[in-house]
């Protein structure tokens, strides 16, 4: 093992480190790496110095066997080679929200994709459910994608058959913004019949992971990986889950997290319902249409502020995103492509911009198009304490 | 007008003339007769004395035609001599839980079958829904029915098509127990193609109404009648039904009076599952089958006890009611037929009197078989304050 153990890249290299040798979700690592660091912690786990507490013998060999030949500077290289990148706590990118999961927190994520993932998770909500869904589940879960990705949310879901692909389309074929959580490495996309759906949403949206490269899913990378698609997102919907699926435990993550946790029901004689139907049974809300989630999730304000006017100065904007908010009218709604001619911006930059803008409060997205958000009114500037 | 304005037969007397020129449910009408007792009530409404207060002349006038020819004695005679039987508050029939209604209470009711009404409906059910229902809608009330008349459940539903008369005949074929309130008289049978339905309702069980011989539904008596459904029963379960449907009148009214409001879910795809989605999002609790209704409803304890021995001593039994409960063995199960046969009774005798056992704690009906019900355990005794 060789290179930056030492620096101001040194957390961002010892943490990419982390991620080939132990396994996402371990609160055990995560109490480890919040009391020593990132380089004492792979120092600790890959070389032959004294192991952290509460390790036993077996799990500190384990580690050192995945250590061997361990080279995050070659990792951090070759995901930018391939257009992926690292984004680690206290980076400007990382979604705050997912310090919510405490010593579960990831160690990093590797990220795929233009947009910032910060930016677009701010307002986001999860569509998940069963792989082997019905073509009722697939219907719902395609209208619920792009009725959210016409509201102006961004769609996170799995990358999974059935209902999480039908979201992911439903969000792309609505032009909308969608982020699919992988339980394989960025370019390893998990299934890979969906290799090119995944490949599409790296070019329109985000493809996340906290497995580095070549890295393939097991049964708990799995389930782990639902924790963050249940911390990124304002509220998870669930669509179509039989008892004890993995749908069910993302849902009880975001409730736990203390997330919007929804479900769409179905008919009581489907198998593929009755998870559904036990989760609003309990603490779940029933919702049936993407108005109903966007009402539940938006009135959720700690994430982000929705219509309360711009969080940050309009000076302080990334410039290809004041090129793009100077192209909209000062009243009316124009489409994407209207915006991309205007600010001499290709399309796919301008869709990104526009959802970092929306999630920014300047602009906002109805149906089709996008206009200027409506400066805040006399109680939003109120609540914030100013005239 | 002539007969009994005095005597101990006066008070039924005036309320059966009564339900002939009041509308059910009419609480102002309520509040005279909780003020001035019926026999005056019906002298001030129908003769040329002096009208309660806050009557309009208008409402005066439109009682005052009603009564004409009114006679009473002869409805009363009519309806004994058509099987029939008037029920009035304080009667040893009357199911007290009505009085949930304040001044919406029913007059009276009339009363075609066997059973006590009083007694089945310590351990009702309601069932209710759309009448143009899919095939989805029809099946679950069947089932429902079914389920819930194999668990000792009385079903209770209006008798009209679609999910009503699903639930109704999903009781009967189980050889349960049902009971049909109609917002006609209880000779004359809405719909009319349900004569056949409704007639084999009252040979098995049960057709109710406020309305006497002869009276046709409208459409307030069809909203009024849903508040007798609800309030006669300890919970109402809605299977089907469209935005602003009858049915969800009876769920509000049920929750309304403290009883259990359940709705079943359906497709979102549904416009027929749209109204219950609708209340599944508000206060009712979502069920799947028989088994959860039977559970939240089984958990409300204030109007009928439940396994924790006999409410009443075994020799105040009606003498066919204690045949039966002798032609039980003492340990393990036996059909209703085997009943019939050991008690020397006719076999929808023997239901109901089977249920009036159940009612009163001294048999329980395990899927198709009757046995005798545990004696009740320590605890159950504790809690009744003796050994």
């Amino acid at each position: 093992m060789t290179g930056a153990t030492s620096g101001p890249g040194a957390d961002r290299w010892a943490r990419a480190g982390l991620t080939r040798i132990v396994e996402p979700g371990d609160e055990l690592v995560g109490r480890w790496l919040r009391q020593r660091g990132a380089s004492a912690l792979l120092r600790a786990l890959s070389g032959p110095g004294e192991p952290p507490d509460g390790a036993s013998a077996e799990r500190i060999a384990g580690y050192r066997l995945r250590a061997t030949g361990l080279d995050p500077s070659a990792d951090l290289t070759g995901a930018a080679e391939a257009g992926a990148r690292f984004v680690c706590p206290g980076d400007r990118e990382w979604p705050g929200q997912l310090d919510d999961l405490g010593d579960a927190r990831p160690i990093g994520l590797w990220v795929r994709g233009r947009p910032s993932l910060r930016i677009w998770a701010l307002r986001s909500v999860a569509v998940v459910g069963a792989r082997a869904c019905t073509d009722y589940g697939a219907h719902v879960a395609a209208t619920l994608g792009a009725g959210l990705a016409e509201r102006g949310w961004v769609v996170v879901s799995g990358g999974a058959y059935g209902v999480d692909a039908a979201a992911h389309r439903g969000a792309l074929a609505a032009g909308g913004a969608t982020i699919c959580v992988l339980a394989s490495g960025v370019d390893s996309p998990y299934p890979r019949g969906h290799a090119e759906l995944i490949g599409r949403i790296a070019e329109q949206g985000l493809v996340v992971s906290e497995l580095p490269s070549g890295d393939h899913p097991t049964r708990s990378r799995f389930v782990l990986r639902n924790r963050v698609i249940a911390a990124l997102t304002r509220g998870t919907v669930v669509v179509e889950a039989q008892y004890r699926s993995g749908s069910l435990v993302t849902a009880r993550h975001a409730r736990e997290l203390g997330r919007s946790t929804m479900g769409v029901p179905g008919p009581v004689t489907s198998g593929l319902s009755a998870g559904v139907h036990e989760l609003l049974r309990g603490e779940a809300v029933l919702v049936t249409d993407a108005d109903e989630v966007a009402e539940l999730v938006g009135s959720i304000g700690d994430l982000a502020p929705e219509r309360s006017g711009p969080v940050v100065a309009r000076d302080l904007l990334h410039p290809a995103a004041a090129r793009v908010l100077e192209a909209l009218p000062a009243r009316g709604g124009v489409s994407g492509r209207d915006v991309a001619r205007a600010s001499g911006t290709r399309p796919e930059e301008v869709v990104n911009r526009l959802y970092e803008l929306q999630s920014l409060g300047f602009v906002e997205r109805i149906g089709e198009r996008w206009q200027l958000a409506a400066p805040p009114g006399p109680s939003a500037n109120a609540r914030r304490g100013g005239p």
